[in-house]
């Protein structure tokens, strides 16, 4: 899915590509196949044994070449009616004809796809807050180590008055925080879908809110209000919530390339990046590589929310136009999480340089001598902390 | 701001156009000095009379002609720089030099442009949940009224199964109902901005934070975990609220164009558009000029995301290139709610058109005569009506 | 139209936005219905005295206030429907019952307001190459004079090995030249609309494509390869041109920027702009709001081929989606041409500070005394002056 | 590269895949520092065996796993200095000294990955354009037989005046036509890129234009105007053609869904999709997923648009952010391209349905028995057929 073994290393994908490939989508393909049988079961609408039968089938689909699945999906649109289909052939080896009847009981394709997209963007997620959590912390440790350590505000670029790295410091990990909450909130909220053919739950009837709960229960995903199938407010706000994510990632980057400059000279990467001709450059490539997942966040924000209007019962593109870009925002937003880990951890702050900087500026200023006017830089950072979740 | 007067009444931006235009803001950045300086007051910083006096001038100021200050805005690059000699000028007349200094006290440009633009969204985005409140209301007893109303349900276009009118009127409910409440909770964070001129409060310290904390009190906006200047999650997150909306109601202006579509017949608006040459056309002119609105808003999101990462102590470039895509996506989104309602108004539900429609699916499916299945679509609805809030 | 008398000149706008505003529109509607007029003359489907009262009436009708038009627009959700039925009162008081059939013969709303979108596109391209043309010109002068000007070459913001301020500076004027070039290849081809309701040209047979030609005629537009109402490649690409126009300006806007940095003091704003708080600041403002400008293009081009594949023969909110950001675009793009020219005119070379930056580079080189390593830097300056259009 | 061997089939990138693949890349990275081989023994820089033990050693490198030359790739930013590593281990066995440093003579990571890049680019477009050669070609068939079958001619999605298939079907191929010549110009116009370290060719003074040009001679690329490092125009045109090509195919994809409705009935695939659980459904699933793949274009585009203003004469990070939108742009169009291919070969066209549709509207016209009035439909696809190129 979206791997790219060249590339993907560069943009710190390796971890958030596991949780996010062709695997991992039929692996929650299949838990889905097998949490609908067993909720089926639950309300008595097949045999908990043909259940299990369901469970170890998929267990054996799970084997599956993906591009084999791929290959057969062309026709359906989707990959729900190929692995339904194969299922079903694993089946009939096993167990009889009702187990037939039994697969995919009441469900239609976008019913499982969904579900399963949801189940790997959970997953996924976990992967991207734990890195998201790993900044936070690093950037607290260097906040509270720099809370007084003063610098040259710079605004619009231009040296402005003095600030402390502190601040600034506190001000990447206010915007880090928020953005993981609303993202840690938007995961919890990841439901299951379930609906079948037009939305009406009616080949699960009587039982079918009832085996839509329990779906949600097997899966340790949120019961929807209702039927989802077009009405895509769900994917728009967990791609409004990893677009603000991906936002707060390319400030700290930012910064930090910013900072590294060599003619400023405050910041450097503990590893920092070598070139094919010059032997003498530090590149912070982590932050630049950061920077670069990040910057690719926007466009596919917009593609999701310009196809979160599908038609009617069903949309005729738009909805099958959300599964790549869904999982490709997720990798960005999670690799430069990745990559700013690594340029965060270990990161060197050259104080002398911080403080020559600040003396220029307290002489463009008139101010040479005097301590710096610091305000409530400190208070600021201690509110910072203060107030960061635990 | 963003006015154009021959086209905003066709996106139904009327309303919100007030509510966001150069007097608005200009408005809001007067208020916001005026609150300034009463916070300021309320810290002893400075007197409470000179405070009345920038009250007054204030509201001097407020009448200015905005072309006259957008012209003097260009040399700073905002206009706050030219408000504020303007607010200096007329106090001059007024108050001795002490106002001078009292003018302003503390703030950059940012501060109070940033705060003046949360004041304006705020309210602005009070018309937009109206109208997103009238619509809801109206697909409420669309959705009573019709729980039962059996149609053709259509899936990638095509008739599938039978579903009801009432079943997916609850899914337009529930996508507009999820992005009310985010942009509710979204708008009822909108914080003051308050950080002098890197960030550090130093020119109201050791009142920074008091002042911050008064100047929210004065607003009524909500008190910032910080400084915000380039930490922008703030915008991020209203752009990702926004977005959501904008899709929820495309969805719903969407079904109605194809619902209403010559061959289909099943809705009709209450005052469909005519054509400058084809007398027998009944467009559904408020669904088709609702989504154009709401189809811009995926393209300003990006833009917003785009930009949210300013450098350092302040954007150079980033934070001025979000002011115009912010008013305007408010805009394009409250547009868009506004014409959706006039849409949904005495929208005419030709029952006889979705019975017809549906004997024809009937017939293909083998089920001419028996009554449809209609499955859960009735719990369905009852589910969406018990679980809206009031 | 999207003026902003607060904000536009902040950004540049204001020669564009009389070119792109509600008047500029109205203007461009009522050349059209007179050129349609006229063109039906030419094939002696009117008389030509008929198309001399519509052209009087016609001058009147451009007269009117755009915002009582606007609300008259609403019904019919296009402003021509109402600026034809106003040009028909007009003329019922002038001319008698043929005139009443003459006006807008043949045409559709669509074909009269694509058309006139095309004018004012024309005209307004001609405000931005105007600036992109000063832009250039300056850069070349600056690309002479500097052909030699040794400075350090900075990669991923790092200091690299010498290179030249004139290099730079070919770079920038080659992006701009190809973003100009295309720019007015695309003008060059803005065609007139004409097709009647379904885009049969029905009403005008057999006189059609004579009609369609002569209007191009009248107009100085080109002439179409058929009826464009649902086939928006013309848009498509007029807003590929833009953006990459928009690319190219920021570029150059990003490095004065950049080389402004009070840490680098290579380049100087002849007019820097100052702050609400610090004297001493010398921002380059120019360059920062030509920024600000050129990065809200890419959301709008995005926005504008989302909406570029309007259904069967008419679009259904995607053709009405496009009208505003076409507009926004046009006008951010030349805002941010004019804010770039105002940068570069008299843009201060510090060649001093270039060379100590470039001194410490050496050092770090290990080539200390050395003459920098040039290269083709100057071959490079001359081969961009060579090839440049006049 | 992005591959997702699940899903890709269903957009029908198959055959795009192969073009753009990490292999490919791969391919390209190795025939290009080849390239630069033999450019540099054209110019005696190096000897032309040395060329020679170079391509023997691409070869071998060529081999490499992608993913391992990913691994190794972090550290860099790019995967071109581990692939130099690697190449002068292969030849460190095989020829001496001397070939070391002839390895990648005078180029820096940018030159070989941007020329690799255009290269692929340059291949994959030759993919992409003879899928779009095939449209349009059954498309002009479509026109040259149907251009005089009339069916209903629907504005707004509201049926209007009379229309033929074949003037709508003509508007396809102009929208597919204009998109595939733009899209041809710029494919002919990709340059290679040489600059060395800075852009300056400094390590191939004096024969940097030389090795330049040979360079383009031997890839078959075209000659730059210069450096284009960070002038990414280049890359700025091929994402609006891409773009545009989508908005075309997007558009034909829509129609024939509209078309396909139940209600309308008046197109049919070939081969249309089924439904996992309704086996009634004649799912038009080649149009439906063209659609969904051009609906990925435009964020993809704002992606491209907003990277392209690099910083100085190297990009720290918008450089990077390139890589995978470029590739992803170019597959999810070559996709749409191939499916829209799928959906328009054997295209079912139902005059009957037409017929019952248009006499509807011609009783609403009250010209119930009359001959249709078509006006220049016949004209306009004898127009388009005259002028397509051959």
């Amino acid at each position: 899915m979206l791997v790219s073994e060249l590339f993907d290393p560069i943009f710190g994908q390796l971890a958030i590509a596991t949780a996010t490939d062709d695997r991992a989508v039929l692996d929650a393909l299949c838990e889905t196949e097998t949490a609908l049988a067993r909720a089926c079961a639950r309300s008595g609408l097949i045999e908990l044994g043909t259940a299990l039968e369901i469970a170890a089938a998929s267990a054996a689909v799970q084997r599956l070449d993906p591009a084999e699945l791929g290959r057969r999906a062309v026709d359906g649109g989707n990959p729900v009616i190929a692995l339904v289909a194969e299922l079903r052939a694993v089946l009939a080896d096993r167990a009889g004809a009702e187990a037939d009847a039994a697969v995919h009981r009441g469900a239609t394709s976008q019913d499982v796809l969904d579900t399963a997209l949801m189940l790997v963007a959970s997953r996924a997620l976990g992967v991207l807050l734990a890195d998201l959590g790993d900044c936070t912390t690093t950037i607290a440790e260097l906040a509270r180590r720099h809370r007084d350590t003063a610098m040259a505000g710079r605004t619009l670029l231009q040296q402005a008055v003095p600030s402390t790295f502190g601040a600034l410091v506190a001000v990447w990990g206010a915007g880090l925080e928020r953005g993981a909450q609303r993202l840690t909130e938007v995961r919890e909220a990841l439901p299951v879908q379930l609906g079948g053919a037009a939305g009406t739950l009616a080949a699960l009837h009587p039982h079918g809110l009832a085996v839509q709960a329990a779906l949600a229960d097997e899966l340790g995903l949120a019961m929807p209000y209702g039927v989802w199938h077009t009405d895509r407010t769900v994917v728009a706000e967990l791609a409004g919530a990893l677009g603000t994510v991906a936002a707060a990632l390319a400030k700290v980057a930012t910064d930090v390339v910013l900072l590294a400059q060599s003619e400023i000279g405050e910041l450097k990467e503990a590893t920092p990046g070598g070139s094919s001709t010059m032997a003498h450059k530090h590149n912070p490539i982590a932050a630049v590589t950061a920077r670069a997942g990040a910057m690719q966040a926007p466009g596919l924000v917009a593609t999701l929310l310009a196809v979160a209007s599908p038609e009617l019962q069903r949309g005729a593109g738009s909805w099958h136009a959300e599964w790549l870009p869904l999982l490709a925002l997720i990798r960005v937003v999670g690799g430069a999480a990745s990559r700013l880990r690594t340029s965060l951890t270990g990161l060197s702050v050259d104080t002398a340089a911080m403080a020559r900087n600040l003396a220029a500026l307290q002489t463009t200023l008139g101010t040479g001598d005097q301590a710096p006017d610091l305000g409530h830089a400190g208070d600021l950072v201690d509110r910072y902390l203060d107030r960061r979740p635990r």
